[in-house]
């Protein structure tokens, strides 16, 4: 299958739960969508043989390992994707980059600011090999998120004032939902915060092109115990919801708001951006749609546009389907993982990069820190 | 026109600007709608005679005066309306009050918590001898938010755990839009904060039946000069966005977000109510939908139902028009007035009373006290 | 009340339902919100004395009457307003133009193209001495349709093709709502059809300025027995849906669905209006809403546009209130009496005429035609 | 790749342009959600051997041919996927049934009901030994209308009475745009009736499970001449628009409209379907949601739900990803592939038939006969 002069980018991939398949789907499908550069599922790599065999089986891997040291050390493996939870992406990018490996790192970058200060410093090192890093925020390879930062940078919402960002889920209303390693602060850093928040807050300093001088932070757990699956309860420790206010570069604020007990709201990534000449609207459930108002229509015919973002004038869509035919989640990962090999073909710095990671996991910081320290409420006098 | 026999109210309005106008419309037609208690809508004040005289005219009203001291002096008026900026609200009331007068006044209830303070007291001087005292949040009577009040007071959304509430306007985003004593700190108290945001905050504390009981806020200015509409330039004192987080009673917290400065949004006045059973979702530019999630329908049907309130079985309703024939803004100000009015009939509280006012005006100056302490910036670490 | 110097023009109103409560809000309301011309609520007039009586008295209304005739022989009224049922519309307003009333009538105009021809030409000799005419087509007085038309007059959607116009209801879902006359052929002349697609075909003629040449008809009764109230059953003479295909002046076409048995649609008076350059869309649940779609935008940029028509650059919006506050489906009525009573001020004929309610009554009675030719249906072969 | 040990089906495609990716989509990434039965991509057909063999490498497909007879004679293949225009659909169809292979047609089935009629023949001939054939009306497998169905079966709209179906694309608004074979008679049958009606049509019948009995149509071509991208002109001889009404089993209605000329309307399938005890919406360009209103909701509760359909509760939706993240256009066909998949593994009649595919086409014909005949126009009197 596939030319045989042409380079094919050896890919191995490290972790295979949900991540793990989403990004499967996407390198599965990257070639039919995007011909060149091309690449090959070499690798996947899991702690159980068994399970891991069987995923390469399903998802489309030619081998299964269960030591990831193992593809970093392949000589014939290009790219080492890594999908495992957060807190071993350290060791891993780094290992994959002293090894000479491109690497793509799921979000968060790492659970720490001195991991993800560590993998900076490596990526640095191998930029000047020539070798690629870049951190997976998929949210930013939305086709109408695409067209949404192409419409700021060209002047058409104005000077970005104001952003209101929120990510509402609500899996974790039901209180009789067992724990999880999600909802222990030793394995999780944060809760909502760093998995959710993140995405907002890259894409708030992404799409405005600010930087984030400083914040508030609150908070909260609503359910503190919850039954740990053997007859008794664990201890919840990290934040249900997270609120937050951030003072961006050149006056402009922003409002986060991320919580997991948001009944009715199943994936809503939601997303203003107020500028002095017009908005912009995004709802990660409706990701086909970009809603934007121009102050500069005309009187009496102003409203917000609601755009399908599913035609070829469109980012990406003119590898996909003809106009009003709608993709889905999935489709940001092949977008990304796109953008990623061009930059390694190309030669040019991959985006979102280690740097980015780093910046957004100091804002998580930040926050976390703001609310610890207790500051938050002024109480209304009698 | 109407029963001899009947007692009938005789109403005298201070003020006859935009609420003017809006007061007048709601008390032209409250017996339309709700034939008792009967009203009649004898005097109108204003400074300027001619101009008083024609709004008197236009409006329905029997008289016009230029002192409101006569009206309030007056054997023959029962209730006193207030529409005249903040700063004269306290005066009037308070005279009012002492004078036997029922009142109702314009929210928000005054410009600082010294004069609502006092309010409180008049009222509840007067209450003691069964004389009336309202304040004017209109939004309370909003058909679809009188529907929220009842769901959540039936508990079909379980414990409220977090709101999001906004009142997003984009008058502001016109550069050239020149000074307005809305823009003058000595004389508007606040910006949007008490102007937009004490609707929020009231509808926060009425709806989810919880206090506030501790704040954080972000002020931000984003126009510092304006055409003085004489060829200089006057300076804007007061806040163009507030961003706030509440803690409320019992755990539950609160995201704030109000601006005029909102491209496209003109009139947005949106809640999210999140609980542990279920949500209610809100927005004033659609006031005839109220949105509803209940965790407990069948697996598999949940979804946000759009109720259109707009049936003989909801608040109100059954005065006007046949289901689906929607009713517009000023419906709001003829169902507080009738509220009112029952009240003073059946000799039982008004709502919202001059505490409610008092209480939304402690949460505002928390919030300014806040944003003004600077506390608000932890920067995020390198 | 007023300025004694100006004409005021009195009305007398024949009937009080249901249409007579909202003819009575729009004739207590015009003044103030439009200044001039003035009017005068003189005269209603009921069958039942003490009813009729009260509700004088509670909806504004000087004096009350048992006989129309009276009224209309009364030379201190300028203006009849017809709210009766259809039967009796014919002989009112003839005997009111031939005493030289204007003369403004609810739709329908008739029950039957005999009376409406009648009544044309009573209006055509009415007119001969200055007399207007108007049927109450209040829809054309939406603020979002009057900007419609003008877009559609603008060239804004180029010439255009097709309109696909509904109107749903689902008051009829429930088999053990009652008999009324409204389900009895003998009077109401035929069901959903006259009642509900008499507005969409006189939008449908309106907005794009065609007349309708031929159509289709198909109805359907759904349910045919319903209790009378007595205990007994009454059988429904009239129907419950009615669907047509209308070939418009110019190659247009047309999709016209009404019904009664929409569980759900409360009110959906939708229309999609496509032209070569553009498209309109409209429902009447959300009436302060109109979406336009402009294939002249930027590629890229293209989207239908939700424009809430509520700011003073919208047709009498200056009237009401700011950008952003709704008003409601009474306001139509408002609207259109203001309307009228411009054109009997300037003496230019009134809009819509009793031309086009006959001529609206004309495709009511060909739709009812070709469905009772039953040449509706070509069996698919096997 | 994948368990030696387990029968894989081997496809063999015949055709490859935009129906040729999306099924190649489908089967490329059906096992990786659906992991049995398997399947493995072997054979892609076209008449350009090199643009076929750089489809084959690009989509995914073993080997590449330009003769389908040669991959309908190779005994390894087992299923024969034809995504050829409509004219060949016959031909192949029989011969590979006849060759025992498993046989899926994109729809529509046919261009003609002789065409369809031998296919029944042959599908049934074909069934007796085992051999499973289907059309690809793939919107029955968006998980939505799989929702729907469900409901529908079980009662939960009650009896259907009225279906409003609607197909709106704007392709054809431009009228620059040039001749293909789309718009030539005797190539494409008729034009958007055949194209987009048949969707419609398939999903009235399938949804509520009723017959059409008659119909009425009206088709009209707005476009009559368009380049012929060698500077002349072409002349379309196909539809542009139909409207259609739609007499169904049980005394039921339905109304069609389907149009190229929409401006605005990418690609709108939508329905609404009207029962006796609720009804259901839906909209293409939103598939992964449904609207429901049930009549049984509590008074003053009721009200259309959106019911966000990704939750693993919903059908085919635990193969994919987590609540709220949404799929796209393209899943229909492997939702789809998965049902003829499992019907052959499992010996049981694939689903939609063949005869599903004819009564379509006998719809369609009927459509267009009626149009022919002219019998539209009844004209409204004067």
């Amino acid at each position: 299958m596939g030319d045989s002069n042409q380079k094919e980018f050896r890919v191995g991939m490290i972790g295979y739960g949900f991540m793990g398949r989403a990004h499967s789907q996407a390198w599965r499908n990257v070639n039919a969508a995007f011909p060149t550069p091309r690449i090959h599922m070499e690798s996947i790599v899991g702690r159980d043989a068994d399970a891991v065999a069987r995923a390469a089986a399903q998802l489309g891997w030619h081998r299964s390992h269960t030591d990831w040291r193992e593809v970093v050390a392949d000589p014939s493996i290009d790219i080492i994707d890594i999908c495992t939870p957060g807190d071993s992406h350290a060791e891993i990018a780094i290992a994959a980059l002293e090894a000479g490996k491109h690497v793509i790192v799921e979000k968060p970058l790492a659970n720490s600011m001195e991991e993800s200060r560590a993998m900076v410093a490596a990526a640095q090192s191998a930029a000047a090999k020539g070798i690629m890093s870049a951190v997976n925020f998929n949210y930013r390879r939305v086709p109408a998120l695409m067209l949404a930062k192409r419409l700021i940078d060209d002047g058409r919402v104005g000077e970005v004032l104001h952003i209101r960002g929120a990510y509402l889920q609500d899996w974790l209303s039901d209180p009789n939902l067992p724990m999880s390693w999600r909802l222990v602060k030793e394995r999780a850093g944060t809760g909502v915060l760093g998995d959710l928040g993140a995405h907002v807050v890259d894409l708030m300093r992404h799409l405005a092109g600010k930087d984030v001088e400083g914040v508030t932070g609150h908070l909260r757990t609503f359910t503190h115990q919850r039954p740990d699956g053997s007859g008794g309860h664990g201890t919840v420790t990290v934040d249900d919801a997270a609120l937050a206010t951030l003072a961006l570069t050149g006056g402009a604020v922003a409002n986060l708001d991320v919580t997991r007990n948001a009944p009715g709201r199943k994936n809503e990534l939601s997303l203003s951006i107020f500028g002095t000449k017009g908005s912009i609207m995004f709802n990660l459930e409706n990701l086909n749609e970009l809603w934007m108002f121009d102050r500069e229509d005309p009187a009496g015919e102003q409203g917000y546009r609601r755009i399908l973002v599913t035609e070829s004038a469109h980012p990406y869509l003119s590898a996909w389907w003809p106009d009003g035919h709608i993709i889905g989640w999935e489709h940001t990962f092949t977008h990304q993982f796109f953008e990623f090999l061009t930059s390694i073909e190309n030669g040019t710095p991959a985006s979102p990069s280690f740097d980015d990671g780093h910046a957004v996991q100091a804002v998580i910081e930040a926050i976390a820190a703001s609310a610890e320290n207790g500051h938050v409420l002024t109480a209304p006098e009698e």
